[in-house]
This record gives C-alpha cells, sequence and structure tokens, in this order.
C-alpha cells in the first residue's frame, strides 16, 4: 500500500452503524460479564473461518450454516462454557440462542452468529442465557464491554480499529478478539469479531477474511492445542458509503491490507497472553527451500515445550531449537544453519557463535524476542507467533475447571 | 509365548560375559559419575537404532557406521555432554573416544559404539575423559554404576534383566537406559544399552531390536521433543551356549519377546520418569480405522500440553481429550467416541456419563493411569506411554544449563 496505515484505538463499534453490549448472566463464577452481543444496525455483508477440528461445538455448526448467504445482523458470545461435546442438547442450546438473540433484535434467526467459548463437555446453563439477554443494553460504545465479556483466562481485553480511505471514502474496521489457551495455528484459533463500514461484497469478504486469517490468526501458536470452537465473523455494513468492493481491485486491497493490519494486531495480542506467557516469541524461518517447509520448522520451533521454557528461564540453549528443526521431515543441513535472536547472531553454520551466549542473554530478559532462523536452503520464509511455556501456565491449566 | 517370562532385578552385567564400570570426569558439575563403559569379554553381535533427527549427534553418524558390521566389544557412554552441533571438533572428539576405549580394551576401534547425552552446542571437555578414561574400572556387577552414569535429569537408574529358555539352554537379557526429557516417540527416543548372552545372528539381532523398539520405545513421549542423540545398541555375546538363532523360529521368538519385556519395562521407566512427571499415563487407542489412525490419536492426546496439565491437577477434564482428538487429520465421530480412565467410562457415544466425574477424579490420584479411548470406527489398537507436565518440569527446563 502506498498510503500508511495504522492500527489504532478502537473496538468492533468503532465502525459507523454497529452497537455492542454485554452482561452478567451467571455462567462465569466470578460474576464477571459472559454474555456479549454485537449488532449492526442493517444488515451486513458477512463471513466466517472456523476451527478444523472434528469435534465442533454446536455454535460452530450452526453459525458455519447461518453464514453461508453472506449476511448476518449479529453476533452473540457467552464466554465460560463453550457448548461443545454436548449431544443433542447443545445444538438445541445454540439454536434457542439464535431464537432469543433474533427475537431480542427483532431480525431472522438465520442472521444470527452464534458463539460460546469456555469448558468443554458441559450443558449451557441456557436458562441464565435467556434471563441476562433481557437485561442487555446495546450502545455505540459497547465494543470494549463486549471484548472483556468474551474473556476466558484471558488476562486483558483484544480490541483495535483501522481507520483506512476508499478512494475519498473514510471506512473503518474494527475488532475483539479472546484466546488464550488451547491455541494451535490451524484455521482460526480462537474467537474473534470484526466489523466495519466498507460495503463489501459477500464473496469478496470472506476471501478477505480467510487471507487475513491465513497470515495471522492461522500463524499464531500458545500451546499447540485446537480448539473445538474457534471462529471469526466479520460483519460489513456499507455504512461508510463507498461503492460496492466487488473484484479485487484498489478499494479491495486497501481493504484488506487494514484487515490484515487489524488481525495481526488481535493475534498477536492472543499470545502476548497466552496463558501464563512472560514473552511473545516472534519465530521466523528464512530461506528454506519451501513455503510448507518454512511453516513446518516455524511451527516445530514455536511448539516446543523445550524452547518454550529455555526462553522462560532467559536461556539462549539453542541446542533446543535445532533439535526441533531436525525432527521435522523436511530435510536440513546443520551446517548451513544461522540462528540470530534478535540481532545476535548465536549459530553460525550449525555450531555457537563463540562469547554470543552472554549478548543472547540480555535479548531474553525482554518482554518480545524475534528469533530468526536461516536455513540457506532456498527463498521461502514464514514467521509464526509464540509465547514462553511458564509456572503459569501449568498453575492455571490444572486447575482449569476448579 | 507359552512360557511367562517375567522382567527381573538386573542390568547389563547380568548375561554372563559382560563388565561394566563408571567414573566421574567432571562434565557434570554435581560430580557424579559421568562416564560408562560396558564390555563384552568377546566380540559381540550387535544391533543399533537411531534418531531421525537430522541433527544427529557427532557420536551418534560414528556409531551408526561402526556398528554395520554387525559387530560390537563394548560401548562407552557419557553424560552431560551430548556432542551435538559441534561441527568437525565435535566429530574429532567422538572419534577420540572410540580410540581412547579401543585402546584401553586392547580391541579394534571399530568394534566400539560411542554415545553422549546431555547439554546441545557445548564442545565435549575431552581431556577430562582422556583422565577419567584411566581410572574406570570394569566388574561382573558393574551394572548398575554404568546405569547411574548415563543419567542426566533421570531421578532413578533405569535397569532390568529377563531371564529365559532357548530350548534347555538358560539366557539371559540385561538393559539401561536413560531419559527423561526431550523424548517423544519417534525411532529410539533416548539412551539405552542392552546385553544378552544368547548367540543371534548380527542381521535378525537388529531385526530383534527394531521390532522390540517400534513397541516400546516409539511410543513413548515425555513433551514431543525428538533429541539429537536416541541410541538403543544392543550386544549379543553368545556365551549362553544355545545354537546361533539364524531366522525366525521357536527360538527367535522366545528371544523377541524377552526383549520386548525389557524394552517395555525400561521405556515405561524412563516415563514414569519424565521430566517433573507425578504420574504415568497408558494412552490406549481401540476400534481405529487403521494402525497409523490409532497411532495418531494416541500421540494426540499423549503429547497434548492441556491434556497433560490436567492430568497432574487430577481434573478428569475429557473436553480435552476430544479437543485433541478432534484436531488430528484422521476422521472420527464424536457420537461414536466412549472413554474412560481405568475402567470408569466417563464419555459415552461423546457426551458425558452423569455423575461419572467424582469417581474418575479418584483415580486420577493414583500413580498410574489407563486412559483408553474407544473410537468405534474399525479394529485397530495402540497404546502410548506418557505423563503429565507438571511445575517441575517448567523449573527443570527453564534452569536446565544454569
Amino acid at each position: 500500500m502506498s498510503v500508511k496505515m495504522r492500527i489504532g484505538k478502537g473496538s468492533v463499534t468503532t465502525p459507523r452503524g454497529f452497537r455492542a453490549g454485554a452482561v452478567a448472566c451467571g455462567i462465569k463464577k466470578n460474576g464477571k460479564n459472559d454474555l456479549a452481543l454485537i449488532v449492526s444496525e442493517r444488515e451486513a455483508a458477512a463471513g466466517g473461518v472456523f476451527t478444523t477440528n472434528y469435534f465442533a461445538a454446536a455454535p460452530v455448526k450452526l453459525t458455519r450454516k447461518n453464514i453461508r448467504a453472506g449476511k448476518l445482523h449479529a453476533v452473540i458470545i457467552n464466554s465460560g462454557n463453550a457448548n461443545a461435546c454436548t449431544g443433542k442438547k447443545g445444538e438445541q442450546n445454540a439454536r434457542k440462542m439464535m431464537f432469543w438473540a433474533a427475537e431480542f433484535l427483532g431480525v431472522s434467526p438465520n442472521n444470527i452468529a452464534v458463539c460460546s467459548t469456555g469448558v468443554i463437555g458441559s450443558q449451557l446453563p441456557i436458562k441464565k442465557i435467556e434471563k441476562g439477554l433481557r437485561s442487555l443494553r446495546l450502545s455505540g460504545t459497547g465494543g470494549s464491554l463486549a471484548a472483556q465479556a468474551i474473556m476466558t483466562t484471558d488476562t486483558f481485553k483484544k480490541e483495535g480499529a483501522v481507520r483506512f480511505n476508499l478512494g475519498r471514502i473514510k471506512a473503518s474496521l474494527g475488532g475483539i478478539a479472546k484466546g488464550a489457551g488451547m491455541i494451535q495455528p490451524n484455521m482460526a484459533t480462537m474467537i474473534a469479531a470484526i466489523t466495519t463500514d466498507a460495503a463489501v461484497a459477500p464473496k469478496l469478504l470472506q476471501i478477505a477474511l480467510a487471507s487475513a486469517a491465513n497470515e495471522t490468526f492461522n500463524n499464531i501458536t500458545v500451546d499447540g492445542c485446537e480448539s473445538t470452537n474457534d471462529t471469526v465473523i466479520i460483519l460489513a455494513n456499507g455504512l461508510a458509503g463507498n461503492k460496492r468492493i466487488v473484484k479485487q481491485d484498489k478499494q479491495y486491497r486497501a481493504f484488506l491490507h487494514a484487515l490484515k493490519l487489524l488481525c495481526k494486531k488481535l493475534a498477536r495480542d492472543i499470545v502476548r497472553d497466552g496463558e501464563g506467557a512472560t514473552k511473545l516469541l516472534n519465530v521466523t524461518v528464512k530461506r528454506a527451500s519451501s513455503a510448507l517447509a518454512a511453516r513446518a520448522f516455524c511451527r516445530a520451533v514455536a511448539n516446543s515445550n523445550l524452547v518454550k521454557t529455555a526462553i522462560y528461564g532467559k536461556d539462549p540453549n539453542w541446542g533446543r531449537i535445532v533439535a526441533a528443526l531436525g525432527a521435522e521431515k523436511y530435510p536440513i543441513k546443520a551446517q548451513k544453519v544461522d540462528i540470530y535472536f534478535d540481532n545476535c547472531r548465536i549459530v553460525r553454520k550449525g555450531v555457537e557463535v563463540p562469547s554470543s551466549q552472554g549478548k543472547a542473554a540480555k535479548i531474553l530478559a525482554k518482554k518480545e524476542i524475534s528469533l530468526n532462523i536461516v536455513i540457506n536452503a532456498g527463498s521461502h520464509s514464514h514467521t509464526v507467533w509464540s509465547c514462553d511455556l511458564t509456572h503459569d501456565y501449568i498453575t492455571i491449566n490444572a486447575s482449569y475447571r476448579s
């Protein structure tokens, strides 16, 4: 893009014509908000990407179906319970959420996206949702409330907005997301809702979302575990007034660029707030022989418990990095590999650079670290965002339901 | 086998004609023994299985070459340093270990297997090994000393023996092994040395070892990380006096059965002593549509950080089990899956069995737990041995080199 776009403050209610709200139904034991509703004042073009898990939750199946027509009016999301592996009753409960939201808003049930996140295998306390929904209030500044209500083990809310131009028309994108465990790069690996006032044809909206998710949400990992509920929904209500984007032209590219910026921000926030995480780790593989090899090497390093604990311990133990690389099925020549922590080279042609350890240890004390692995076998690069593996991850996940 | 064989007490010096010893060279900072030597009094038939990691360590490459002729006289193993990713100098150092051991024993250098285990990427303190070797004493009861000297983060030594009959001849197998991190089911995932006084042709010895390793060492996981140094060596010196086993007959099957018993014992000990582990987890998948699917499902569950932390927290959070199963590429039908903790069914046809949680939580308080997953899609089964993921795993691996 010639024009520099920036991620800015804002949320799903930043684009024109969107309202949101949240309420505490009592699904979360701590009494915090656990039900969010995001609504477009008029029917919006819609797209969605979903988990590829065979145990996809009831709301995922329902929303996948509703979104096929390419339009939505609202997204209802509860936290505290994933409504996954809940059988027929779970499917009925997801449909109840859909009907109630439609009734509450006076729109068609088929235009509602339903999302749930939280514990797997327990039935939704559906009466609480029915009651809670009645006292939910929507507002044009309610995006942050919604961002907060969808949190589970997240420690901070994830939201952002991008303002961009479509010709002379000013448009914007806003989004919210939640992590923070069961995060693995495979399709969209969390729940996110994105809104825009740009007018975009549903087909192109879907293409743009899939492309943006593929470069952002699909390249994050906290623990290599893919959830049953991963969903990213986008609503485009056209209130910016631009000529509807119907082909992959300059306007589409501007929109896509803005969307990728927003998704990248939300994706990196999810990793930064990974369960127990103290550090954000940018793992980049360069000069691999193929795109698939670059991605596989990235994921191997980004998912290695041994690499992640070493980073936590601020120990530049690069042996664990090469062990992870070498265990992949793609051939790799030890004597050609260089490894950098930020700009500090610690491995040159497969062996340790003398006296690099001290400098590397200093880099590892930072909150965000880039791990650059140069394979020297081709021209393909890839980046995956990961975090460290800490005592708090264990604490959180050994007592998640208690 | 019609005859019941049992794993018993013993070590690599239990079979006739083997001696072993260990010494503290000063590679380990804590002053414990770190160099072990296992010797057959006469040239033995030999087999070996090795890591498939592309960054295979210098001693792995050397031993892989030496073992090609199917015979060995001795195995030298140091702990505290893996001699991996150490370039040309590392290769020279592995060869030095080989030559010194050969000189010390008065045998051919090509008949020496060299193994190293410990930190990756640092050069071996080779002078210490030369000096240490001179003061090493071999004995017919030194097997346990060797088992102790090869430990790294292991908390107990792994050894065992099996007595078995070959016709009227009494023979035996003995073995030692070490774990305890960077353990993943892919080829032999640790270091083990096995001795036998049975007479077995090298080709059959290799087939038997590969088969036994495939069913045992290849089905263990601590952290899903495959090491650069994994090696299992077997020496068969024939001193039992049996007619040499040269084909896959009854005698071969008796030998193979004994070997599998021993390997299974050592493999399970490695997992039981996985870094930070408090529980041994037998993950069995039954009635899968193919052997590959059964194995993939087992590994997915056995390697899931979320499952492993739930087990640590004694939380029967089966949602994490199905999330791990459903993320695999093999199709699986939620409504057909049953899950048991030991004999307690907690999931029936994809949904929770009412009031099973309390009983399951009690089972999870035990030291060893069987997780049985019935897919109901075919006739294939598989078992993988895993352990829980604990605070101590993080502590050990965040400070491994400090």
